[in-house]
């Protein structure tokens, strides 16, 4: 077996932080060796610094790891980013600067001109936007980061139509409440119940759909020019967002055609096998009632969007139904499949 | 104390007549004296003929009537309907055609081109189809409908922007369970989850949609001339239908003036005070992330819509929330609050 | 209409505060006309001081109310207490001191020797400790207090069966999440899932069972000589406590004997009519599946507690079921409850 | 490697039967070759007899097998019963009586006084009335069974104690919903509630661990002489059952000791390694509020039982929370450990 890479995780202690390293057990590329975050935990044992929120426990092996300060210096050239967004500008930044490679789920950077925000099936050459990155910002590391939990699972579902010259789209979210972290949505405000709202979630969505899903031209991404329209609500459920979609296509493709694309779509983490790619990125399903987040989001060890309910839409084109697994697909998985496929690229060389 | 009006409910065994026997507790018009059911309950004391499937206990008046055969003879001239689908057809015409005064929920005469489809805060005039209804079916009786319980929902948010030309209108609704009955959805198919498809609730969201906010032309009415697109989502909530809206305006109104017409949306039920209808029918809330079913549906006994969220909609033109009780506005409540404005007529005398 | 009773809130912001000032909307002996709250909030108009968490919206007469800093002054002689238990030791003391009848909620004061613990339907007599208390303490006014809202629905069933000399009890509660306040248990901790642990909830149900169960004897409270033990759990259920018990009794009485206990007790809240006495404490129901807490815990206005499923216990004699609105009879309806059974005495004149 | 042992499926199609595909899936021993249904099923493919009700998809190699009637013929030696309760006497008798080894997760033969009720880590001697089974009854083939779902929770719980001498055990259960298997219990009566009342099973609970824990003596199994007393309640959980146990042990061992046996506590699938073996059949986890349900069923492959919260019981000797996978261990899983030990004992050569 080859030498793995070494591996840090900012922001180690959150929740998000627990998603990496659950999705990092066992990873045959990536050797978790380092865990920053706040002063309040650096320097203890991690089993010591957290509470474990996931399923199960923390696994052994970084129990017993001591957690760093989330300062570049003994850290490993890769590190992904699970920081909160209330700190992650600044260290984020600082780690790039000193030479490391953030691949990052936190917002902060995703909608900088400079910055990929990157689903790799979907648009893996925007990845070229790093030497402009490097150059302009003088940096020998780099940010790359991944979208947020749902628009993940939008733009899988929208990216296959895309040939099709989308023009209009209408989102509506059924958000899981494991996309709000620890301690997170209230259950006083969620059992039973539904909040239609989540803060700054719907222009995340509108706009990383539109920056995903444009075109990589010399020096910037070209926003996808489609009227994009999100309404987000949080439902009770535990893993799994699941969208329904109304789209506009200009070219007015028929059903069959968007049932092939859907099928036949695939992308390079497929092509070169990354190792926690998904055999297919999307999975269309035939039963008039799935996907279903409780039934279907970790099928494909949670790295697949699900797609069904393919039918006409009277207002615009088209409507259906996809589905995600919010923090997998949406944030731990997004990150280390970037850093794959970054990998692949030599960009890890 | 004026005398009451006997009535009766067809269908009294299920949910839906379970929810009308609590509605029509000590309701200062109608007095509940007769319950028909299906051959299996008839002769029967009610108590002994179902199980109570809704909070507290059967209520004592009732508790003690003995079931009878769905059959016309001795029953009241007013029949509630909360019959099956799969009987209704049938046995509701036999009681229009014997005289009575059939006001149902049930789904199967809504779209007949002769029979009203009845929001009396939208459409009190429909209720013109029923001399006409009479007249070509050769009835002494008549049968009046309400609409499909998230439809109400819909049409109560969108009818006071109707003045401003709705030729779009794109819902995703998260609807309660309570809204399918008993035993109705199987938990393993809805705790922690969520099933994107009701059959045949988008047809009925969209046809009815038409309808309810189409226009009585003399003979008939005309629907409303807009694209209505429905996505039907099941979700783990007890009552409350909450329903994603983008509406598309001919008029281009601006936020302000949208915002004036929900304040100040009024009808029929309110300038009669008919004893069911809510003071305001819609009301608009302001925090953010309202409304919410388990804390909204149940204010104003369960009989208003309310709306949050008015916003521009990148896609069309504006963006909402709407919540409504499905088994209170959406059924029973709707029900009775038709037949009040009939009584309100004199289409009762 | 007499007179009413001013009265306040002390820690009137939290979520029990808003329990209390929803409770005493339209109290007719009593009259919501102060607010005290922390530093943070004093000052603020109490509309803008807080969230509302509880369903609908603050009530208008107390929106605009000025809220006040929790210090004796200007406060009302009669204060309801819904102070977080880290603050509320100091800022009852100082009330009572200051000549204020505190009638808490707070665990604070529960287990002192001279504070009586009450449920007015079991131990009114307990309320002949305020003497002693004034006279040890040197106080004008005084401390009351009701208990843990998990104790309540177990002595509410178990004080029936006294007569019967209760020596042993186990106690398995199912508790809502209602029952921890705002923001409480996180969604990620309950939805789907049951934690079998409340920190001190165990040893409050034990303790206080005893002492509210136990006897008056001239200068203090002689604890029921009980062997009680309790398992607590939170579950996913918004309001009620359901409580699964076994018992001991001494004189071996027969199941009859239990019925009609449960069936026949009563007390001096119903004796006197107090506004919120519920017609009968102790409701036993016949249904083989009930007392449900979505289905039962709001009836009687959330007042009464709800007995089922009475049958031998192998292991002990006696097993059933009990059921209770946790943030009604066990918080805010209790406190109100206590406050009138001293009203009825005369200690408020 | 070694040809693997073909085993069936009676009753197939339901919600257990698929929790035994699921569970066969990649069995190092036995190989799944055959499906039994009802009449209304067989000849059809599988995919086509039933609708999938766990996570995912029809595992393809079941998918395309043929359905048969549940008639001894041409099934395989071993078999699988997943039967409902009210068919699997006769057709259990049917097979056993044609020379089929019949390994049923049913109640119905549990309680037969030849009839072993084994659970392989606790009574593995059980399995000796299988040849007085057999002389009794004229058979060639056998029934075996496992218990209840809840009951292998609580007997895992109590084993490791038996050693200090069980004389009483109360146990409350909180039950997952998918122990009602398909469509099971509605959704109205669960969501956001608890059903203090699940038909037969306290009974079962109560009886079948005294049997479990009873001794073999000789022609029959002597009961384990202690009074045990079941609660059993339905709470808002998927997968997973949790038990609160009060237990009296007459030799008073220390808290050190239960703990200890807990901690130590093993059997001969792990000393055989079975291949369904979770590597300790009990795990005592330190962590205040644990085990739960959604955060610990699913883990060692849902084989094990997880306790926690070991402390002095006030009214008995000790209390401890236990959890177990209820479809996995408490139902197809404990089928095919149970399978597994009687191939390494040789029963099925």
């Amino acid at each position: 077996m080859q030498t793995r890479i070494e591996v840090g995780i900012l922001g180690a202690t959150g929740m998000v932080g627990q998603h990496f390293i659950r999705f990092l057990q066992g990873h045959p590329w990536f050797h978790l060796k380092w865990l920053g975050a706040s002063d309040r935990s650096a320097g203890k044992k991690y089993a010591d610094a957290m509470t474990w929120h996931l399923a199960g426990t923390t696994p052994d092996a970084v129990a017993n790891l001591t957690v760093e300060d989330c300062k570049p210096g003994n850290a490993p050239r890769l590190l992904f980013s699970a920081m909160d967004a209330s700190v992650a500008t600044e260290i984020e930044r600082a780690f790039a600067e000193a030479g490391h490679v953030v691949v990052s789920n936190s917002r902060n950077h995703r909608m900088e001109r400079d910055v990929p925000l990157l689903v790799p099936e979907i648009n893996p050459d925007h990845l070229k936007l790093v030497p402009m990155q490097q150059r302009l910002r003088g940096w020998k590391g780099q940010i790359v980061t991944n979208p947020n939990c749902s628009t993940v699972v939008l733009t899988m579902g929208l990216a296959p139509l895309k040939p099709f010259g989308i023009t209009r789209v209408i989102a509506t979210t059924m958000q899981a409440i494991s996309g709000a972290g620890y301690p997170g949505v209230p259950s006083m405000d969620i059992v039973g119940n539904v909040v239609p709202f989540i803060g700054g979630e719907e222009e995340k969505m509108e706009q990383e759909t539109q920056k995903i899903l444009g075109e990589f031209c010399g020096d910037h991404v070209e926003p996808l020019p489609a009227r994009v329209s999100a309404h987000c609500n949080r439902v009770p459920v535990v893993d799994g967002h699941t969208v329904t979609v109304s789209v506009e296509l200009s070219l007015k493709p028929s059903e069959a055609d968007l049932r092939r694309a859907f099928d036949t779509f695939t992308g390079v983490p497929q092509q070169r096998q990354l190792p926690s790619a998904p055999l297919r990125p999307v999975i269309y399903m035939e039963q008039a009632n799935r996907p279903q987040p409780r039934k279907d989001a970790e099928r494909e060890r949670g790295m697949a969007a699900f797609i069904g309910r393919l039918r006409p839409c009277p207002a615009l084109d088209y409507k259906f139904v996809a589905l995600g697994h919010n923090t997998v697909r949406g944030a731990a998985g997004a990150a280390v499949l970037n850093a794959e496929l970054m990998h692949s690229e030599g960009m890890l060389d």
